[in-house]
């Protein structure tokens, strides 16, 4: 059966989501986390990175769920980090905030390096950000035809996270990489599949569909196999990648505290006005 | 000049072979093996295993032998391991079958990873199973247009092996390796290249005679470059492949203990009949 | 404002070059190092190594470079170590020649793996050896369409260099890295894309201009966020990129002194004349 669960927690989902800006279901054994904030194309705020934290952390160890898929509402997968998060320093002060924001970007990413279960990313259109370097946390990605993915950590005077400083120049070299990751280049659907950050590419009236039935064979397939075999092969990931987590989120924290950051995400509110 | 030995062992291959099931031939510096089951789709048996093993490791020492070339006899390159390997349970119970069979594996797979000469995989048609996670320790991978490659480890209860855990996510990305170690999925030739899997893919009536001429070239280059630059090259690798080569055996003991392993061969072998 | 520096230092570029082998400008924060021997393919010397890694460890801490592009003047990129660098053997004898040679090409690789800022390649031709090798330690790599790519180690008898026996393996995987640093096989910039060793492909009338746009663009973005995010990025490489570029130049120095290498050069040498 399928069930949806926002507000209220319930046995199979006992997390309590902080408002509707995520949608959480589950049917036979797939949860889907769907980010739900169409008007902000599903911009990431505080909130949304904590609950799908605990949404992961929580269904690690709930023997119902068999895997998670994530996908986002409306026109866009994500924007990526919400800039108003930025917005609202504490009395304490920008450092506090800084700190606070590394600590947070480091439990969400490292419950998608932990996560034990198949992971899969459905992309519904255009990724930003956050939103494209975590794919290669995933353990399966599909997206639409008309999805792009898009890095601009320095034009907003910032840096990489989600492991992607670590991964991305393994997994497509190191001259594509920059491309995304310094540069900060848009890419295509088709292109994110030649560079191997995504299993594959589908028609986008199609995607839904294609993906809930790859990922119903998925649960159904024999589970400790599954789980086991996931864990043997990011075994010699795990520590790699918690390390550059680390490491990434040490850099952002002092990158937002700079001149450079501070100035650049100023230009691009006003920009947006 | 050539040769072919199979139940006699000569002085350039002192390795006594068990039956007919491999073919042993040598030309110019080139052993070439070709598994000869063509009923059974060259299947793999532990005889088989063993005889690699053994050929394998004899020939790394002996100085007639410039490079090693496997292929199948028929219609399939391999279609993996043989289930009735699974099937013949000693007096001491299936315990011990799983603990030889990982002994077994660990050691052939190791013999791969340790082999100090060049090993050219000529894929002449469908590859399953272990025939395609071993291409990645080989230094050259030919295949026919028509050959496909497939690896239903979770299908059967089982887990990846032969380094394929460590390697596949590092050579083509976690999105399209979960799509072939944990999907399953069988892929083409020609998606086999483009994940970087394999050299080159060849019209199939032509792919013998190119790799032939392929390794003479591979023999008559100066052999201690050859050899000393893929030391150079794997000697990073090495002890990387071994621990994955432990890891993984040590699963497979276990998984083919498991209730749902057994279910699935039986499962497999009834449909079968 | 535009300055091109070769026989005499100036504040901004504070190497005195040895000769015009190589030309350097700078624009707009950007150093470019011309590699200009076109009667020899651009060829590098000796001096022509020294001279690059004192102009890379000089720019990594001068504050007016913000990048660095590398092309070359004429129909070639560059035709890799010109062989006249082994024939000016020192009275100490070969043994002396080959214990310099590999200490000027690790001090050379060195400065590529460390520099600090990006470092952009313009392949305007054909590359071979040791400039194809390179290119994985840039940032950023363009290339003319009729580029083609060669690196015939073996052919002469040597061993791969510049931490390529580390990096092509896993950036192509081992089968297509083999047919380059093994076979020696020559590929086009199409193929080159392909393997990911590089970032685009520009038609080669357009590629000089295309580049100087990109590198404008880069020299703009937010410096601190570049150069941390660069130095981020290569955390996790620089050990093992210098362990590798260690033992690639102490195989060569090994190589350089075999009776295989020696007559691989003779012969290659008798060939071209």
């Amino acid at each position: 059966g399928s069930s949806t669960s926002n507000e209220t927690a319930s046995p199979s989902n006992p997390v309590k989501l902080s408002s509707d800006d995520l949608l959480v279901t589950e049917e036979g054994g797939v949860q889907t986390i769907t980010l739900n904030r169409p008007s902000k194309k599903n911009a990431i705020t505080v909130k949304m990175y904590e609950d799908i934290t605990s949404l992961l952390n929580s269904s690690a160890s709930n023997p119902a769920i068999k895997a998670t898929v994530v996908t986002g509402n409306g026109d866009y997968y994500c924007s990526g980090n919400d800039l108003s998060n930025f917005m609202n320093i504490p009395p304490e002060g920008p450092e506090k905030l800084a700190a606070d924001s590394a600590i947070l970007l480091r439990n969400f990413v490292s419950s998608l390096i932990r996560y034990p279960k198949p992971l899969v990313a459905c992309v519904n259109g255009p990724a930003v950000g956050i939103s494209v370097t975590t794919l290669l946390l995933f353990d399966l990605v599909y997206a639409a035809d008309n999805a792009t993915f898009h890095t601009p950590f320095m034009q907003l005077g910032q840096s990489p996270e989600a492991c992607s400083s670590f991964l991305y120049p393994r997994i497509m070299g190191p001259a594509k990489s920059n491309e995304l990751l310094i540069l900060g280049r848009k890419i295509s659907a088709e292109e994110a599949f030649e560079r191997n950050m995504i299993t594959r590419v589908f028609p986008k009236d199609e995607l839904q569909e294609r993906v809930k039935e790859i990922v119903r064979e998925l649960s159904e397939l024999p589970h400790q196999s599954v789980v086991k075999s996931k864990a043997l092969i990011r075994s010699s990931f795990t520590d790699l990648l918690e390390d550059a987590n680390a490491k990434e989120c040490e850099l952002l924290r002092e990158r937002w505290l700079s001149e450079e950051c501070m100035q650049a995400i100023m230009k691009f509110l006003e920009k947006r006005k």
